[in-house]
Formats: structure tokens, sequence, C-alpha cells
């Protein structure tokens, strides 16, 4: 889900206009709750990124490694990575803003529902702003689950200028070795949370989502055990402040969903085999990654994609064992019983 | 490159027919010069696998788990797989055999050249034959090469039986960790005088085949230093036995083209430094693998293929470590080099 890390160079024409009167925006006034909604989430998401990186540094007693890149085109990112550290073997978050111009068929690619573009038949390529934050966090502890979270905000406008569309996405999902079941329950009510505060249907509809999104179909299992992911907020759901509100609270819910449960299990002891089971686990969420992730498959063939900040994602090691099967009634035979058939945590 | 392991179950109409033809002709008649290619295929690559296997096992000192499988409606494989030996990481050598009926954008999927396919508009489907032999060793020593192989025939009939069309495909290409030109040379000098006793244009035209083939798009890199490569040996190449006789020939040269390199380098000394870089170089290969590589694609995409015969390709481990960038004038950038600018080693 690095949508957003997809940088187009070579393909798409770009669109140096926007991105220069935002560039100014930003000088000449700054970023205000009347200015553009592209520098209101660019600015919200770096914030966020700040902070999470704090307190997982904090967590972790190790630092991030930060890289800084632009786009010659306009736009560009901050990606921080924490390798091998204390707690993490591998910790992601990274933001990046792109203004391009996209050929239709991308445009209809980036959405799941088609509809509310509009994609009229005699415009070939759109202008197109995208901003997002992206994270990937990969425990060292077999029992400490992996976990991913995404925001994004797109907007079209037509080649004269006008405003075309908006739209934002995202959300978030745990990824266990083990099945402890008090995470994901804790994981799954804070989200709800913050779904049910806006509006009382998104989080059935958005955990449904998810647990459809993040599914390994050729291995008939989900990745792990689900949270949240939507795709096309816009209008025809909520007016844009209110969806941007929504995003945001998701965005602050995280260091809440997760901190606790990366707390009560980094220093949990464990077998060498239990740490051999990660390391397959850890192959599978490769392969959702690689072979059935949008974002990614759409960054990796893009050519000119900063291809680091999308293969942050990956964890440090992963293990392929030829026909490799739980004992029956394991604690590995749970896991895989609740991801061919997820539950309701809440 | 594992198309012929896309068992198509529930997708795809079956062919039990022709299936049951070729059980029959097997038991009352055996496999003779004059039967159909199909079983001539079969028995041949079934042949060289129990002959890889045994090669290799020796080699090794290790034994392969063998499993044999069937399609419900026709045709099934055998697995080979010895995971954890001596030598060797991970090495799976698998036959398949797959009865069905492909939906026309399917097979025109499977396929680099359509035109010869003719396929006509008012035809939705043609029953379908594939059968093939791939392999993939991943040796322990970082200074030995993986290699891959995959030679494969595929027949299409019209509804009502008639023979529509045939095509031979497949390759092998080497791919080192460190770069250690002798046995590139010798990797090619050995299928190069295969293909030069065939047609002397099928060298450098598989050879260059390859090179675009087997790349790293993303990365800019090919998966390693090549070999031959090729897609649609069919009518308008040559006639089906001297194409089936040039198969016969790249199969057999497999042990002559790979035993002296594995043997030479399998106890060579290494450090820890350069096991790490193999991990590294081995993540790559799974990028390819799970990204790029059609075979893999469609199967894994495929309701109903054996995944885990499929993905006996896969390392049995891979590492990814954000920004590696190797030493400027190391061995490993010069590896890196090399993939950049394919060389001729003949």
């Amino acid at each position: 889900m690095m949508l957003e890390q997809a940088v187009p160079d070579p393909v798409y024409c770009d669109n140096p206009k926007l991105a220069e009167r935002d560039h100014l925006t930003k000088q000449q006034i700054g970023v205000t709750a009347e200015g553009p909604m592209r520098l209101r989430m660019e600015k919200f998401i770096k914030e966020q990124q700040q902070e999470i990186v704090q307190a997982l540094e904090k967590l972790d007693g190790g630092k991030f490694r930060r890289d800084e890149w632009q786009r010659e085109e306009g736009g560009g990112g901050i990606t921080c990575v924490l390798q091998d550290g204390n707690v993490f073997e591998k910790a992601g978050v990274g933001v990046s803003v792109v203004y391009g111009s996209l050929p239709k068929p991308a445009i209809a690619k980036m959405r799941a529902n088609h509809k509310t573009l509009h994609l009229d038949d005699n415009i070939n390529s759109l202008p197109f702003f995208a901003t997002g934050l992206s994270m990937v966090l990969h425990p060292k502890n077999p029992m400490a689950p992996t976990v991913h979270l995404n925001y994004r905000y797109f907007e079209t406008s037509h080649p004269d200028g006008t405003p075309h569309a908006w739209w934002f996405g995202g959300g978030c999902d745990l990824t266990p070795s083990y099945l402890l079941e008090e995470d994901a329950v804790h994981f799954h009510k804070t989200i709800k949370d913050v779904c049910d505060a806006h509006d009382k249907t998104y989080y059935p509809r958005f955990k449904k989502w998810c647990d459809e999104y993040f599914y390994n179909k050729h291995r008939g299992e989900c990745r792990g055990v689900g949270g949240i992911f939507f795709d096309d907020l816009d209008y025809t759901e909520n007016d844009r402040e209110s969806s941007f509100a929504f995003v945001q609270d998701c965005l602050r819910a995280f260091l809440p969903s997760y901190m606790p449960i990366i707390e009560r299990r980094k220093d949990m002891p464990f077998t060498e085999a239990e740490k051999d089971w990660q390391q397959i686990r850890r192959g599978k969420y490769v392969e959702f990654n690689l072979v059935h992730d949008r974002g990614t498959a759409f960054g990796l063939n893009t050519p000119g994609s900063r291809v680091e900040s999308i293969l942050m994602s990956l964890p440090l090691t992963a293990t392929w064992k030829y026909m490799h099967e739980p004992e029956p009634n394991s604690r590995e035979q749970q896991l895989i019983d609740v991801l061919r058939a997820p539950k309701d945590w809440v």
C-alpha cells in the first residue's frame, strides 16, 4: 500500500505549475486551515512521522536513519528506517509527496471505485497529486506482531488547473506470528473507537475490506488479523473536512493501538523453533507485498520510482521451507486457522 | 518460468478426453517414437528428472523428498526437493503435466509471440496440454552460483480435438553472488555448443532474450549472468522433431554445464560477510520471481495451483537491507556492474 511512493518519472508528464504554486504558498503564507488540502495533509503526516519515529526510537533505543529525497519535477519525501535495532528487526516510516500527470488507466488503477472519477474519453491524462505516510514495523521477538499503516490523499485536476477529484485512502493491519488474542482485540478496539466517532458504518465496512484486501489468495490465508482498509473516501462518502478529520484521528490512534502491544511482547521469552516460525511467516509477508499488493507492484513496475522506499516494507530476513506444515493443534496451527477464517475481534 | 505448474482447476474447464486417450495409449502401446509428442516429452523429462536428482544426491550426500501428485481432471506431477543439504540450501526439480482447457486471454499470456496462435474471435477457450521440467538449485556456499532451468512443451487443439498449435519453450540461467568469470564462460560455452549444433542463430538470439527476460526492471539489474531463454519454438522456427531434438540436447547438457562449477565451488572458504552478501542477492532473486516472472505470477494468481511446487524456486533464506550498497571496486560491486551491463561470455 505504497501507491504514493510510486514516483513515475519517465512515463508521466509532470505537473510543475501546481508544485511551484504550492511551494510559493508554503513560503509566503505557510500552511493554514484555509490553505489547500495538499499542504495540510503533507504537514500533518510529516508531524506524525516525527512523533512516531521519536516514540519508536525511545522504545527501541536505536536510531532511525533519515533520508530526505527530492523529486526533480515536484515533490519528494522523507524515508526513516531503523534496521537491526533492539526491538525492531526493521522499522520503516516514510512520507512522500508526488506532483505529476497520470495517464487515465494509471489513475483508474489507483482506485477501487472508478465511478466517481468521471474520466472523459477525450482526456488522456490528468494532473495528479498524491501524498501519504507509510509504515511497516517488523519486531525481532516472534511474540510481537508486525504492523503496517498507510494513510494517503489524492487529488486530480483538469488540464486547465481546475479541481477534478479528491479522495483519501488508507488503513492499518496487524500481522502476528503467534495469535495473542488480547493484542488483536486491543488493536481492533482502538481503531473501532476512532471509526465509530466519525461514522458507525466505517468500522464494519473497513474491517471487512481489510480482511479482503490483505489476503494471500494463493495461500488461502489473510496476511494477518486485519484492521481497517479503505480506498475511496471521497465526496460520495463525506465532505473533505470530515474525511480529513477522520484520517487524522486514525493516524493519531496508531501509537495507542500498537505501543501497549509491543511493550508487553518485546521481551517475552521465545525458543529457536518459535523464531523459525516467525521467519516462515515473514516469507508469507513478502509474498503478499510482492505478488498481491497493488501499490508495491505499481511502484516497482514504474520506471524512476524510489525502490528502496517502496521495499522498506520487506522484513530484514525471511525463510521459505518446502511443504512446511504446523503440528495439528499447535499454536502455529491456531494462527493458520484464524488466517483462514477471519474473526470479529470486538 | 513455471507456467506448466499453473494448474488452473476452478477457472478452466478441463480436457479429460485427451487425458484419458493418452492414458490408454501409455497402458496399451507405451510411449514410442511414433506416439504423440505429449507422451514423448513427458517420458523424456521424467527420465531426465531422475537422472539429475540422482547426480545431485550423489554430489550433496542428502536425499530429495519426492512428492508425486495428481490433477483430478488429468495430469499431475512429481516434485523433488532437497532442503538444507550439505551442498544445497534448497534444490527443487519438478515435472508437471496439465490437461485442461484455457480461456483465450490465458493462452495469449503464455506466449511471447501470439501471432502464430490464430485465435479466432468466435472461440472462447481451447483444449490445452502442457508439460515441463523446472529446476532451481540454491547452493549454500556463496561462491557457488544458483542455477535455474526450465524446458516445456505446449499444445492446443480445436474444441473438436483436431490439432491447433504446438510450441516448445525454456532455457537456463546462472545467478552467482560473486562473479567467477570462468564459471560464466563454462556455462555459456556448454549451452552455445548445443545451440550451434542445431541452429547457429539460436545462441545469440536466445542469450539476448535471456538477458532481457531475467531482468529485475525495478533494480535496473539482470538476475544473473544469463544463459538462454526462448518462448516460442514453433513451426515458424523449425519442424517439431527438430525442436524436440534441440530441447532434448539442451536438457541433457544441464549436468555438464553445472556440475563442474558446483564441484569446484562447493567447498571454497568464505567469510560471514560473503554469506551476508549472498543473502542480499537471494532477496533480489525472490523479487524477480515474485514480481516479474510471468509463470510464477500466473500460477499464484490461478486458484487451485500447487503453490508449493511453484514456490520451490524460492531460496531457503533471504535478506533485505535498506539502502545496502557495496563498497566501490569491491567484488560485490563487480557483480553489480556485470548485472547492469550484460557481457558476451563466449
